[in-house]
């Protein structure tokens, strides 16, 4: 198949390779002139602007997005949407909020234009050696892409989630696990760390890979990382988000779910983010107050 | 090596079958007289005492207990010190309590008989087809003993995890990340079924389970059970739980360790073993109080 990648960043790029290794015929899109380099085959070739690389490609057109959720997105969509027409089909595999994506392919659908939500997962690695993709949108026009999606998927690794954001929205709540299941794992380590037992981290990852009820691929990049830093002296334990821990979070409040390990999970990472906190000095503050506990000066 | 198995339930029978896999010789012992109908197999005896038991055993005496912790630990461990003498060797390999092994095993070391503390992850499929075995105890002793993990574990499946105590604490720390990684699941998939969305929640499972970040055996147990029942409509949410979530939350306190995730994974299993709650009650009665908001009556 014929397929423009809009975007040819450490995804788009990956996911470009992957669909090349499948044959595929990949007209690429990037704002940086340089990637075209790092590209070399026959089937690839590389568009300066989206104006190009829509009249570039057969109708009707599928463009495979893979570019930063939010405002690029946004801008991307709305170019992209002047230089197409009815019938061609966009898939956005960026993780946009599943909200933004339904109001996107509402205006999409005015021009006749099909938009499918792809939720990708599995990092860089997996976008170019087999991702786990996750795809809502019209269930006729997906059957036209689905060989795509089969292609660059690892065995088993993608389904047909649904109508329109059902796959963004699956993978935001993929990702509210993740946070989750990442802050136990952590949780239990620090327990190591502070106990009065000495354990080789590494070690004791690579055990619990082998056997156990915990065993996963977070227990294995975390057995990965601790080969790197024995007891992470290097890292610092600031821990950054993306947004789709905030947004599995803001959903389990519009649909009163009770999520409290998925919310603590990401108001821990918050907590991460600050050396003091005023919730500590407000607390301080009182104990002075009604006990006159002492309170650390600065 | 010839070994004595004192329990005989769904972990010990399926222990003494792998153990007699790997040609090892086990005189098995079980208050249950029938269990021993279940073992067929020339290197396997089975013993109606443990003073029988000990005495049909070369010194120095090897023993792995596998009953449930608690009691009845506490009980075999006594009866069987009477039984044996110094330079035996007591495997538990059951859940217990890190601080009891440290007591046990401080009355076993009077006598001169060495404790091991094997903490066993993988269940039943993996104690009768290879185990994930953490053990702490003497590390010059571990060594006589160390083939029999070699064999009961899967490949990379066992550690020695250091001192006395240090097996059972790494398992009980083990248990608690399970606590917080099965509740963050859990929750992403309650987030699921209250959304605009129709998933098949057996397809989202497998799915994740084929290249996702958060793939891992707890997911593929997600698959099994949404495949034998697509919404487990036949089951209720009660959430009991055996008591190693608690004593991590429990350690963690005494550590000062903040792990708000596993914590709250144990409490939402209490909750989950109320129809209703108190606290329930006095919110209600204070909204009630100073909003005249109204009150659900029983």
């Amino acid at each position: 198949m014929k397929i423009g990648m809009v975007g040819l960043g450490k995804m788009g790029l990956n996911l470009t390779l992957n669909m090349l290794d499948h044959n595929h015929e990949v007209l690429g899109y990037d704002t940086d002139l340089t990637v075209q380099e790092k590209i070399d085959n026959e089937n690839f070739t590389y568009h300066s602007s989206l104006d190009q690389l829509a009249a570039s490609l057969p109708k009707p057109r599928v463009l495979w997005m893979m570019v930063p959720a939010g405002k690029i997105t946004e801008q991307v969509i709305e170019t992209l949407s002047s230089h197409l027409e009815a019938g061609d089909m966009i898939i956005d595999g960026g993780n946009s909020n599943y909200k933004d994506t339904l109001r996107r392919s509402e205006f999409l659908e005015e021009k006749g234009i099909y938009f499918f939500d792809c939720g990708t997962s599995g990092g860089m690695d997996g976008a170019r050696n087999g991702a786990c993709t996750m795809v809502g949108g019209n269930p006729d026009k997906f059957k036209h892409i689905e060989p795509i999606f089969e292609d660059v998927s690892i065995e088993n690794g993608y389904l047909y989630t649904g109508k329109t954001g059902s796959g963004h929205f699956l993978k935001m709540i993929h990702n509210g696990i993740e946070y989750g299941m990442m802050q136990s794992i952590a949780e239990g380590f620090d327990i190591l760390s502070k106990s009065e037992f000495d354990y080789d981290y590494e070690k004791v990852a690579k055990v619990w890979n082998h056997g156990s009820v915990i065993r996963s691929w977070l227990m294995e990049l975390t057995e990965q990382a601790f080969g790197k830093d024995a007891k992470l002296d290097d890292i610092r334990g600031v821990m950054n988000s993306s947004g789709e821990g905030k947004w599995t979070v803001e959903t389990a409040l519009d649909v009163q779910a009770a999520a409290p390990v998925i919310a603590l999970s990401l108001m821990m990472r918050y907590r991460s983010l600050e050396d003091d906190t005023f919730t500590g000095k407000v607390v301080a503050a009182l104990r002075n107050e009604f006990g006159g506990h002492e309170v650390v000066k600065q």
